[in-house]
């Protein structure tokens, strides 16, 4: 079985930064990602130590998002130095992974 | 505190791919796996391309799930072959973790 | 480009354990860590093999719950530590990972 090393992203934005469109736009169009997803939390705090939660009263409060995608370390270097144009730093977490391609 | 290494693993399927019940049976059933989280993504696109999108308008669209699972090494490994039976190739993402068993 | 190494650590819960919100509270006036999200899973099972979904019929279930964060080592390790307070052994999961500060 054939393993590639890849480099995990993610990406921690809240619905309030009003980054997220701009950014999936970027890695779509431009950078080209093999594939993105964008998970929304139910809870969460940033640095700042504000809490976020969505309950029946505040459905609409400034969740936390995660974009998380992998590519070859090369490809996700670039990426990140892009996206620090939508996040601040301390906002993009990255690790080493084997995407696993089925070979048998 | 005893850590113990386990492989994490972590699935990308979307909802029209209609795997999610069959890969959730497999693991459950045959495979045995410890634990499993299915998560679904608010947006995301595959290495076609597509944007998948939720919105007021297409709440029911083609969104991104991921299944994600550890176990130890060789059990995950003997799973993923398994996995790609319901995934196309590079659609599974593994690394090595720590699996914290809180002795003190 | 300056990275830091964090610790990652993903703490798997489910609704009915009713330990999220203290949880959450420890994390943030006590353990004071950078960042937290918390993720709803859709469906999963546990050690036990139990398995939880969400449909239509039974919203409400006992779905998973996933709390993320990540924190310079030493102080993930603590935080570790202090969780085992509020989950069984085998629900902590952690690795290393690069906190990208995005300086250029």
């Amino acid at each position: 079985m054939t393993d590639r090393t890849v480099t995990m992203v993610r990406v921690y934005l809240t619905e309030g930064d009003h980054m997220l469109r701009g950014l999936l736009t970027c890695l779509h169009d431009e950078l080209k990602v093999g594939g993105v997803t964008v998970l929304r939390g139910i809870a969460g705090f940033g640095a700042s130590g504000h809490l976020h939660t969505a309950s029946l009263l505040d459905i609409s409060l400034n969740l936390p998002l995660v974009v998380e995608f992998f590519d070859a370390p090369e490809r996700a270097q670039a990426a990140i130095r892009r996206i620090h144009d939508y996040v601040g730093p301390g906002h993009v977490v990255t690790w080493a992974a084997e995407l696993n391609m089925g070979d048998r």
